[in-house]
């Protein structure tokens, strides 16, 4: 079973996922969501509909696929679609974005008595001396300074948290991949950054203070460390599914745009 | 002028917005924006739309706006939509959304040649013990430890940056609101954290760690600090805009949903 940790849900007499638009006591939850067995997530909305249409297909499951409904249609928050046992949800840029959308989503898993929920994220991502297109399954999400935690505050207090992902299911996505000959595949280490232009080195934001030369040799220790590709929720991610009994990750890479 | 602060750029032959779909080569920047003056951006895509529509009645403009286009139709990221001098842009959830979207809307204002831009972020927010509905004016943005700065990682080190607003713009916004009966509207610090739930003291997320009495103790250690509203936006807001000569902005407030 997906593990809610926190003793105030049991008292209260409704739970209102906000962002997602659904609740206990305005939907079915158990009867919508029970029997979902994969939960895919990634930043854009559209991309989602595409993977959930993509599913559909693959699952061969009735009609085309092209005419799948926003689960979350009430709000412009995030977007959700299933295909069969596969949910697939959209969760926004950044840390922040990701973890409302996760918290939302693991009370859903729970509230709907869902069990052996595994869940990937398959977002785009910046590879770190790898060949574009290749696919990093991570193992362990660090952070800017490439250490496997998430710090997240609580009540203004820092607490960290573990950012392993689960072992065996990068071992079997990695097995899958060896059937897929157009995807160079390999497991290493994802970083997490909160900004996408100076966080991650970039020389083209509207702020930037550093010259190539420094930006180089920071990707080179983030490389020296195990870090083969760079993005903006893993570590919050990775946090949070192993706190709530959730298997997860993978991620999918490109080339580091500049 | 907007400022940007970044000498690579000079040497960019083409500039690409990635998460606008807009660029130098792509796009006439200048003719598509040098009159405008006024930027107001919030996190939801509809939101902004209706914004913009409204402003279109509201300054008269030829049509009754209810077709006004997705500038950045192109990809589903942001969204953003003008009426005459104003831009309206959704900057999704969090402070790496936000970051984002500000660092290619400065470069943009920037290759646009604009003149004189003010910005105001129109968002949502938790009021701190004000009346429900208020609108809260920021004069100063604070993090979760109520300081005011934001802390931005570069390269891996910790850079701090201030969080002052334009003293003169809250003023003038202020006087504007005793025009309208409708809105109590105040100035006073607001608070920004990396977390909806946990890190803004909700007990309804899928972790919760801590008493009613414990959060009641912060969010009163917040009010005593001069905190009025809470969101999840406004520290990077403050930081990127004073860097980059931007006049900024207010927060609309509501009641605090737990």
């Amino acid at each position: 079973l997906v593990h809610v940790k926190n003793p105030h849900l049991d008292s209260m007499e409704e739970d209102i996922l906000y962002h997602l638009d659904l609740g206990t006591k305005t939907h079915n939850l158990p009867a919508m969501f029970g029997d979902i067995k994969f939960v895919c997530v990634g930043g854009s909305p559209n991309r989602m509909r595409a993977f959930a249409q993509f599913m559909h297909k693959e699952l061969g499951l009735a009609g085309d696929g092209e005419d799948l409904a926003d689960i979350c249609a009430g709000t412009d928050r995030y977007a959700m679609y299933r295909a069969g046992p596969v949910l697939s949800i959209s969760h926004g840029m950044g840390i922040p974005s990701i973890s409302i959308m996760l918290h939302e989503l693991i009370k859903l898993l729970h509230h709907a008595k869902c069990r052996d929920v595994t869940i990937i994220r398959i977002g785009t991502s910046g590879g770190l001396g790898i060949e574009a297109g290749s696919v990093v399954i991570t193992d362990t999400a660090v952070d800017s300074s490439f250490r496997p935690q998430f710090e997240q505050v609580v009540l203004g207090d820092m607490v960290v948290r573990s950012t392993e992902l689960d072992e065996e299911l990068a071992k079997e996505l990695l097995a899958c991949s060896k059937e897929i000959p157009d995807f160079p595949t390999l497991i290493g280490h994802t970083m997490c950054t909160y900004d996408f232009y100076e966080g991650q080195g970039r020389l083209d934001g509207a702020l930037c203070s550093f010259s190539s030369e420094k930006k180089l040799e920071y990707l080179r220790r983030a490389y020296d460390a195990g870090v083969r590709n760079i993005e903006m929720e893993s570590t919050a991610f990775a946090a949070l599914c192993r706190l709530c009994g959730l298997r997860g990750e993978s991620s999918r890479s490109r080339f580091h745009p500049t």
